[in-house]
């Protein structure tokens, strides 16, 4: 596969600067690039790498300064059209419409005739697997449980009784589409007396994943209690992340690793997580907040605002606190030289 | 299914106000009752609500006012009169006996008649499945992996070798009942001389899970390094929960999602652990401690106490040095402005 | 199994003091050891245990004192020590060389003729097993992965296409070698217009993970934007860790539980880091670098440095002002007394 330069710049709605006639063969990064292939700069920090590569092409930013004699793609967004054109390179692979020996489909599951159901995958009572989806091997759907066209649940991904995926999933592995839901009411007395208990609150809602979303590996969406736990349409969920029961996350919303959010908290639209953010249950958080990476998330947030720290404040106030911070240890210095000399200039009155 | 209200009160010992005789045929949340429902108040949070609710009928608390012209159940803990009304609409799903074609069951291995083994679930040699159990398509039973009666082990399981689960406990993903702890030691000379290298401890115990617990998706449950780690009866653990070699979990615990606990640390009954909590390995940790949301716990503490915090302090000391830290940006310029005070009293002295 | 404690003492490089004829059957804990076991004491927080213990002999450092009337192991490194002798006693389980029935291996696959490949075990089109490496059921090869030899791969591990594992890896379970990379491009039109969407960057990159690697329960290692991901030799990474995409994890370097490294990061040879530690994207982690548990890491760091908190600093100024921050409550009354002091000062002057 090859494209000229040109083209390239036509498919993404860039503009070349220098030879666009080269052959473009493959997509590289910027360390490993050489002759025919093309790579991006999209991060300063490496500035260094990108005056040393080799590669035949660069895609840059329409305003950034470049040593000459390189081809350039010049775009708008450079890491947008590097995705683009990587994608050319990079298809995503395609259903070959089987239910492959050593695959369990049980009879009243319903599996679109393009689907692809790999060995050693299950598809439980009453599922449905749409157009084009492919199960990788491990994969199982329990009853019920409804997975749209265009998805791809690769290897040991799990989708609960009656959890739903809409069309262009992804979901890399190990997901839970609906565990149960983390909710016991305590009971002093247990069972005929027998003493305290946590008596499990059933998990009887379900798990609901709407069209376009990522979910990451070993990531769990939990049943509701009730009603529905959503991910919506084209958020997208990193690894080992928690969708607490009756979570709403809101729609193009980014949620980094290790990130967990408790039981019937919402989030709008467009929100961010940074990496091992915390919520407790029960907030309200607004359109297009920001968390950074850590936080401690304890109240309501509203829509545009962007919080850190444990427990979280917002951003510019928490840069604030750490600041001073690392003044303290020397104001504790100073306070104490302090008392000693208004205790001097007390004496002295 | 359909019950009055009057019966259902009956059933978890609380009172009707308002008319008994109504049919309560669904459990649903406040928002989106109708008529025939049943649903719940338990949160204040969820005041407007209640009081937009259209159910016909609502679980409170003995105490709570509540605008007229509802059924209303009164009950001492609502929260659990609720679970256990939930409970009779949505019964646990009971095991179909059947040792299902597409399932590996060695023949060393006993299972109940009365248990259930779906497709693609593996029972290896000498492992034993109790009565009533069900593992779910993905289920990996390890040599000598023991599981009680009234389990229920849903897909991709994994029950390590000689790991055993105890009565009525519920797995509901990817646990890990007894993988490998995290030890090595560091070996400077290698093997033959050959160089550094951390030379693997040997996990030679095993994972026990008692009666009554419950484990949540894609949390770790290590093997012991010698002897046991154990979760003690009753103990419930959430999602993403590292649980390390020869840890103890104390009987009735609670661990929430993405909690992490070091090895060889011991939970006495009751230790509650909000989401992201980090304990250090080899703690002794009290009977009823609570700890706050991300504590990082680096030492013992004592019965009945709450600590929050990084590193982790008793809950209200945490509280005052959070609210003392926001005013410290401002304390650093009062204290600048004192030594100018000071500076010049002294001065003109 | 039987040997002589002096048997033991010479296979470690450790000496005897006592009886060396003493026959040793098991290894275990200081507190349930008995006659016939050896047991270990490397952690002097289990003093009292070693006293009580009725173990028939302990392996000690050189240079502790202990009680008279017990056979000792004197070692440089009783841990290590310890570990060899464990492994004596436990040796790893060996291959017994078969596909099983119920495995699905792929025509285009090589599996070396002394592997086991377990029930419900899956080796896609391409792949390759090595010599005595082990599948356990539900391990999942995708295509053109590639496993070296002497593996063990836990029940449910799954190898994403073209991943590598190197020679002696341990993988207990649920390990992603490679799952996507969690990359996203901003794309304010979306498809045809239609409005904006995260554009999924093609993750078309691979995941290495070199010899002697351990990779702990639910980790997650990430497929590479472009070239690789890569763990390196000897390092070892517990559960519920994620390596993230590009991300470079030095030869010899040890990362606990819930762990998690942003893409594109790099740490050098032998990094530790603690429990749940958080680094963000596209760092540069020099050698030997040490992270205490929890911290948060937004900067490069310079080898040999440790590093602790959040956002994370040197240990040592961490310490100080967590010392500070615990006085600060009382440094604001102080502060506002001085102030009334001042006050008066200046009042009366």
């Amino acid at each position: 596969m090859a494209f000229t330069l040109e083209d390239l710049a036509g498919r993404v709605g860039g503009r070349v600067e220098g030879d666009g006639s080269v052959l473009i063969e493959r997509v590289r990064p910027l360390e490993d690039a050489g002759p025919g292939d093309v790579t991006f700069f999209a991060n300063r920090k490496y500035r260094a790498e990108l005056e040393a590569t080799r590669a035949s092409a660069v895609i840059v930013a329409e305003e950034e300064a470049v040593p000459g004699g390189r081809a350039l793609l010049r775009a708008r967004d450079p890491y947008l059209a590097f995705a683009k054109i990587s994608t050319l390179f990079h298809p995503p692979r395609e259903s070959v419409p089987e239910i492959a020996p050593g695959a369990v489909v049980h009879e009243s599951a319903r599996v679109h005739p393009s689907a692809q159901v790999m060995p050693l995958a299950y598809v439980g009572p009453g599922a449905r697997v749409g157009a084009r989806t492919i199960l990788y091997p491990g994969v199982v759907l329990d009853e019920e449980a409804r997975v749209g066209d265009d998805c791809v649940l690769y290897p040991t991904v799990v989708v609960r009784v009656r959890g739903t995926v809409g069309y262009r999933g992804i979901l890399p592995r190990g997901v839970v589409g609906g565990g149960d839901g983390f909710g016991f009411a305590f009971d002093m007395e247990g069972e005929g007396g027998s003493g305290p208990r946590h008596y499990k609150v059933p998990q009887a809602g379900i798990a609901v994943v709407e069209d376009d979303v990522e979910i990451g590996a070993n990531s769990c969406v939990d049943r509701a209690t009730l009603g529905q736990t959503v991910v919506r349409r084209g958020a997208k969920v990193d690894n080992l992340v928690q969708v607490g029961h009756n979570v709403e996350v809101g729609p193009l919303s980014l949620l980094a690793a290790g990130t967990g959010i408790g039981g019937s908290t919402r989030l709008g639209m467009g929100v961010i997580c940074g990496g091992q953010v915390g919520l407790v249950g029960h907030l309200q958080i607004g359109d297009g907040v920001r968390f950074g990476a850590q936080s401690g998330v304890t109240n309501d947030v509203a829509a545009g605002e962007t919080y850190s720290g444990y427990p979280a404040v917002p951003h510019a106030q928490w840069r604030r606190e750490v600041v001073a911070l690392h003044k303290l240890p020397e104001l504790l210095k100073q306070v104490k030289e302090l008392e000693k000399q208004v205790k001097r200039l007390e004496e002295g009155k």
